[in-house]
């Protein structure tokens, strides 16, 4: 593609024109919610647009809408009508006319949670990860359990708690049992920890007892954000056994507020790890014309310093497997439903995506230019998680930021 | 209370004056979902009924919806009224002529799904159940986990595959390991199994950072229905470790299509077994005034020969428990958050709630009158689960049924 916008964006611009990712906004002058795409440090509003310019009323429906959901639920192939409509608009001077007056710079606006959230599901794909947390939880066991290069494990985690980036996070109360507790006490989490991720939203909806193939994942994944699945690790541990991970998980998870398409990442797509176990047909994508390894490079930031670059090109299951695994059962899926990857851990000192890994379960604390260390995180802490793709002619797709700070526990 | 309906209900009768469960209904001649309440053999369209004797508007526009939603976030001083209006119109023959063309015989409707699910939680509450897992699932290992009678255990579902009673349900296919095979293998589970549980409904929603105390539970939880929470032993047998079960519960999870209000219970609360592990404050009901143990009855049929009759009052941990400990960390409730008991078992043979336990992982097949015997759920077979409680003045409480029939596996 050799488009370039009349906006005139600079080259190393996040939000180019080859990204264009979808939000929710509203303005102090009309508190209305309504969609919007990133373009330069600016945002479009979409529907203003499409009314002014007059296209098909259907798709204008969908974008007069106070969420995503809608335009989620309407499938791949208006996903790229209105992608190309969005591109014709911001490269062809001829609506700079209609486009220019329903730009807002981008930091005159609110984001707000972009999409209502289905179910949300949390998968557990990168081997370091997995491996690191199977030693600091299960010591003297093997690190991997039985099952993990057979199928890509994930559980539930709570929707009704996932929230947008800047939203604060109040430091849960829980049970927490050391192990040399004979009893488990109750109070603050001591050991609050971030878990760095990439999430998948979902579009396109099955039916009950239909599953998505792998070559079907285009179909059903509309886009690409940012998740930071805070963890009470004090909490996880004590109750985790035998039902999986919960009250140290559902206190709440941040997601960015930018939904990168799909369609955005073309040049970011990778190969995945080489399968040293042999997968069974349904997950099988040795042979796959588009893997769906990402080549997505995360930032993890505490208090503005930069404690980890976790490489999302490192996880061993893709998000095209995870879909497969998670509706192979005939499970259906609906419009804003979200998957993420699991915490986003690379093999190197410095690539770990959970300060549980990164400090070694407090051996080894982060240093902050302030003089001060955190083996966990402390109330007032702000953590922000960004990434970048490669994208085309050079250019760099930014998915924004998953930003949080905590408040102490309530009394 | 000693209410007597100019109905001229017959005293048996489940769904008497004294219960008035809430659904949504459609007819033949009226396809748009409308909440209808149990009266007898009839089914009430409470909103044409509100219309026709004009009540509170506001009364009004919560009841004319096609869910239960609205009402179930209006909190318990509106669902006091609602239901103070509702006796008053069967039992004050001044309002006959205006509810009688309203009332429809139940045999001509359709039930749906009363309510759009939020978060779907299960629990996993009766002892006895979680023992036998216990033993079943990891044999040589102690049957509780040492966290069991320190908290109440759950995880989050599917709440995208909740489905009301009478809805099919596709065997699901998946990974299955028997502990004598060295990898897995994939096809449709061979050991599917039932959970008779029961479903608490949340309405009145918190905020994120809040929690609900013991004796908030009434405030929140807005009524009962029955769950059948299918599992597919062999799927999550192999996945649950370590983050808990996934697709051996997500394929569908079924409820019964009438919500019986809390206020229909009062007769039936009891007091919860003995506390013989000391709860941690906030958990602890030893004193309180008003347990929230439940004396339900349950009957599971299985192609209608009862298999068994779980007693609800013999579970450990109480919905009030549960509904304390999920938003101990803060997580917020919504409208229509729905979280179910985990299976009801008792400590007798014939009152397990799971077919795993009933025939001991096969070992003890059911016999049924055709001369056959199940280990587990063959295709064609169908479940009800059905459950009493009893109400004022000898009368019972019904909860009516949550039934499914087993479809084969897709090819």
């Amino acid at each position: 593609m050799t488009t370039a916008s009349w906006l005139d964006l600079p080259a190393d611009s996040l939000f180019g024109i080859h990204n264009l990712p979808y939000g929710v906004f509203t303005t102090p002058d009309d508190p209305r919610p309504r969609i919007g795409v990133a373009v330069g440090e600016q945002v479009l509003n979409v529907a203003a647009v499409a009314n002014t310019v007059g296209v098909d009323p259907e798709l204008t429906d969908l974008l007069d809408a106070t969420t995503l959901n809608p335009l989620l639920g309407a499938g791949r192939p208006v996903w790229t009508q209105v992608r190309a409509l969005l591109t014709e608009w911001l490269t062809d001077p001829a609506f700079r006319s209609a486009v220019e007056p329903e730009l807002t710079p981008r930091q005159d606006v609110s984001l707000h949670l972009p999409f209502q959230v289905g179910d949300y599901v949390d998968f557990y794909a990168s081997e370091h990860h997995a491996a690191n947390l199977g030693r600091l939880f299960r010591p003297g066991s093997e690190p991997l359990t039985p099952n993990w290069k057979h199928l890509p494990i994930g559980y539930h985690g709570r929707s009704g708690t996932v929230v947008v980036s800047g939203t604060p996070v109040v430091r849960p109360q829980g049970q927490r049992k050391a192990p040399a507790d004979a009893v488990p006490n109750f109070g603050p989490s001591r050991r609050l920890d971030i878990e760095a991720e990439v999430g998948f939203v979902v579009g396109a909806p099955t039916e009950l007892g239909d599953s998505v193939p792998l070559d079907g994942f285009a179909d059903h994944v509309f886009g690409v954000c940012l998740v930071n699945d805070w963890s009470a690790r004090d909490i996880q541990a004590w109750e985790y056994v035998p039902l999986g991970p919960f009250l140290g998980k559902s206190f709440a998870t941040s997601v960015s507020p930018w939904v990168v398409p799909l369609e955005a990442l073309r040049q970011a797509r990778v190969a995945p790890p080489a399968r040293d176990v042999e997968p069974l047909p349904y997950l099988d994508d040795r042979d796959a014309k588009e893997p769906w390894g990402l080549d997505l490079s995360l930032e993890v930031r505490l208090n503005g310093t930069v404690v980890s670059r976790p490489p999302f090109a490192a996880m061993y299951w893709t998000a095209a497997q995870q879909l497969t695994h998670m509706t192979v059962n005939g499970a259906s899926v609906r419009p804003g439903d979200l998957f993420a990857s699991g915490t986003v851990s690379g093999p190197d000192r410095g690539t770990e995506g959970a300060l549980i890994e990164l400090t070694w379960n407090g051996e080894r604390p982060v240093a902050l230019p302030d003089g001060t260390t955190r083996s966990f995180l402390e109330d007032g802490d702000e953590v922000t998680i960004t990434a970048t793709a490669p994208g085309p002619d050079g250019s760099v797709i930014g998915f924004g930021e998953v930003s949080g700070r905590v408040l102490p526990a309530r009394g």
